[in-house]
């Protein structure tokens, strides 16, 4: 992963020409934006130094201790916006002192007893895409901080092909794991826009959600068993496929995001690698229509394993493929649909879908959109990094209601974002349902507009009106990015004082150095 | 609800001539045993007194502390066979100081502060169907003892049609509700055993599971939000059907069985009141070949609403409806298969599992044992009562594992209880699949054997070696009765010293005064 850009940039394509042009119309001609070299990233000066250094290699080994200079920029922040743009401008003010590389689980468990010992903060480092500043430790007064790299945690521990799970060690990246189940003919299913490089520790530390969950189910649904180091010991839980033995404290730790402790492996539900994929596109007069149609087809008990359903405004623009000609009814609004698994299960559940499709008004687009979405669904965080090449400020925010909020919280949302942009305007403004629930569903929008002088300060203003509408409408702050440190100054709207409290109760009590992730989640 | 029985006495029907056949012979000739009168019923004198019970009575009104002799009595245990052998010797040595009955949330958070202040235990009593020793708190120096009866909050508080949802008050009984909902066309389709006489807040509590998890899930599938009242304040959660905003600290509420504060609502997923409800029998050769064709369609993703398979033992004697004739093969096992839904899904799905289940080798039986299961779902625990009058120990225990361990942990459990009951034979053994998963199944078991002279000592025995086969084999102490006081002592072999202290942590932050329900679920 390129240390101020999405993935490996020679994957990146440049902008097409129409791109260019929508961007040219919308906010004049491109303005070249720089990016720093590495080298002259600024990084603060390390405050773990010798001998606390010579201990950390003594319990890892001395290639497993990293303080080179490219090591700690890489380890300096995630993926939003916001950590591009401060990457590019060469401020490495969250740069860890160093980076660990434990090989195991128990590495981990040494590592956390002696930074809780030390009083070293700790940053547990997966894929490094976190999109809500979930990677860069509060420094105050702690001796230093270490980022705790998983990847030397990659095995396929094992696979128990007649439960089909199978357990998965947390450094494991997304193509890294489906690599290893293929070889059993499984797949886990989890394929959000970060599939490429984040990990299979993240997905369960930020109770991820992936563009199939339809058909396969959120990584928090698919999670049976996890094993975590803590300050205090090991925490192994998930001994049946369901139990009443009090609560289920596996969902205390997914969506802890290395606050309270470090998640070394996870036992997975998998499935056999699916005989056939078909994608396509359907479209349909308003989002509002197509919001009805996604509504009755969740509730039905059979729906598509992906479904996508673009506003008008995603459907006349979208940034990621411009040039697709999707042929939806003019000013309307297209939904894709997905469908994976064996041959006669794709089919029933394909036909059932279609003929509620149809009945409910749909118009087929075929195959030709909906196979265009599947190839070039790992490429919008491309796409972002050209586009701010180009001096346009891009990123994106989502959020889940109950589907009788969910046109509240679209218009809300949308009102909150257009008047914070309102002295930013010409701005594109995007939305999409991503993740549909018998209950509700996700909205998932894009912003692009003109990057100001200080286009951090620009986007921060923006963000905070779109969560300030997000919590007034009852939603949450976030339906699979994360609490990180950018939400959090919401989630005690979300979840109350009282929440907060069980969330502190817990850190506190496995934590009681305060050394895991600080600044992350915790209110 | 007797005070000593199962339901209303006069809804069960006395022992058929088949049973009392069974009965002989295994243990020979009945041996009625009598039931002290609630008069007679010994209960400790009270600690809470006045001035205390002023103050209560100012806080509710007159008539909603009760502290009459039948009230008290009425409070003092659940359902197991060990809390009807209990009351039925008088012994009421549980019994609480007084009952109360708040009218709403507020008066319920008005008596947790109260109890904090004055050091009053407080248990939580919805249905009072608790078969884990859940409703009998720990005495200690606490200043007395009250049962918090919900019986007043049982409002349907709001029901979301578009949305599928409803908020249930929690001491709304079983059928309570279901006529509540059904008046919008509704169902919440939980029909645990205890369906008649336990409470929502009771399912939410204690993590319950209903006979038709197969088609509409687990309870804790079904809770959207919850609202709670705890001594420090009200936790409301559930903003979302789906979220990554930390931990899913409903999932800490729901199994927390009163322990860390008292479920006032649940909001939960409800749906269309089935059009179809269709009930059949197949047969198998042996249950390992009938649990192997439960795992194929637990993962095909197209199961029927029930699905229960009883062993070979239980096919041959099945206790509770031993008139029936299911024609299944000799020395084989019976299946149990329900479809519920709209006319065209039940097709559909019928469809399918008939093809499945015939090509994995199912004999068909028909219709006929399907209906009388389902006739008789409910009954089960007025035999109970029958066959305790006639001297016979009667009780169930329950378990869950993953599909690859169900076998193993099958002769683990049969073994550790046939050693048990060794000396006590002759013995009946039964046990059947009750749920089944993607990745693997529950297992309920019952035994019955002649009462000796302390049967309540002697089921303490042989439960105890159970949960010591279960714990070794590596399963869950409890599918869905939950913890109580009685799987307690295993708790920790589950979740282990560090999900302990999660429990504790929680538990102090949320009852400084520890007056929720002590001795019940934290170790």
């Amino acid at each position: 992963m390129h240390w101020a850009r999405w993935g490996d940039p020679t994957e990146a394509s440049a902008l097409s020409a129409a791109t260019l042009g929508l961007v040219g119309a919308a906010f004049g001609p491109a303005e070249p934006c720089g990016t720093t070299q590495l080298a002259d990233v600024r990084v603060p000066v390390p405050r773990v130094q010798e001998p606390l250094l010579s201990e950390l290699r003594d319990l890892l080994g001395d290639e497993h201790v990293l303080t080179d200079h490219a090591a700690r920029v890489r380890h300096t922040r995630g993926k939003s916006t916001t950590d591009l743009l401060k990457m590019r401008a060469g401020d490495g003010c969250d740069a860890p002192d160093a980076v660990v590389e434990p090989a195991d689980h128990d590495q981990v468990s040494a590592v956390l007893e002696w930074c809780s010992r030390q009083r070293v903060a700790l940053v547990p480092f997966g894929g490094g895409t976190s999109v809500v500043d979930g990677l860069t430790a509060r420094r105050d007064d702690y001796a230093g901080v270490l980022a705790l790299d998983l990847c030397r945690l990659n095995s396929l521990v094992h696979v128990d092909v007649v439960s089909g799970t199978a357990t998965l060690e947390a450094g494991l990246l997304g193509p890294e794991a489906e690599a290893l189940l293929s070889r059993h003919g499984l797949t886990l299913g989890h394929f959000p826009q970060s599939f490429e490089y984040a990990s299979i520790g993240g997905f369960a530390a930020t109770r991820s959600s992936g563009q199939a969950s339809a058909g396969y189910g959120r990584f928090d649904d698919l999670v049976v068993a996890v094993k975590v180091a803590t300050p205090i010991g090991t925490l192994a839980l998930g001994s049946a496929p369901a139990s009443a033995a009090g609560p289920d404290l596996r969902q205390l730790v997914i969506g802890s995001e290395g606050a309270f402790g470090v998640i070394t492996s996870v036992t997975v539900r998998v499935r056999k690698q699916p005989e056939v994929k078909v994608y396509e596109a359907w479209g349909f007069s308003t989002f509002r229509a197509g919001a009805e149609v996604l509504r009755q087809l969740a509730q039905s008990g059979t729906t598509p394993t992906v479904l996508r359903l673009s506003d008008e405004a995603e459907t006349a623009v979208d940034l990621s493929q411009p040039d697709l000609v999707r042929g939806g009814p003019a000013g309307g609004c297209v939904l894709m649909t997905g469908y994976e698994g064996g041959g006669r299960e794709v089919r029933a559940t394909r036909d059932r879908s279609t003929a509620l499709l149809t009945e409910l008004g749909g118009a087929p687009l075929g195959e030709a959109p909906g196979s265009a979405w599947a190839a070039g669904r790992f490429q919008a965080p491309y796409l972002r990094d050209s586009l701010l090449d180009a001096g346009v400020l891009v990123e994106t925010l989502e959020t889940a209601t109950s589907w009788s909020n969910l046109m509240t919280l679209y218009d809300a949302v949308r009102s909150a974002l257009t008047a914070a942009l309102g002295d930013q305007s010409p701005a594109i403004l995007l939305c999409h349902v991503s993740h549909v629930y018998p209950t509700g569903a996700s909205l998932y929008f894009t912003v692009a507009t003109k990057q100001r002088e200080n286009p951090v300060q620009q986007w921060a203003t923006v963000k905070a009106q779109a969560c300030d509408a997000i919590a007034a409408a009852g939603a949450t702050i976030t339906h699979h990015h994360g609490v990180g440190r950018v939400h959090r100054p919401w989630l005690e709207a979300e979840i109350g004082p009282v929440g907060v409290e069980i969330l502190r109760a817990v850190k506190q009590r496995l934590d009681p150095a305060g050394v895991l992730n600080p600044g992350v989640l915790v209110p």
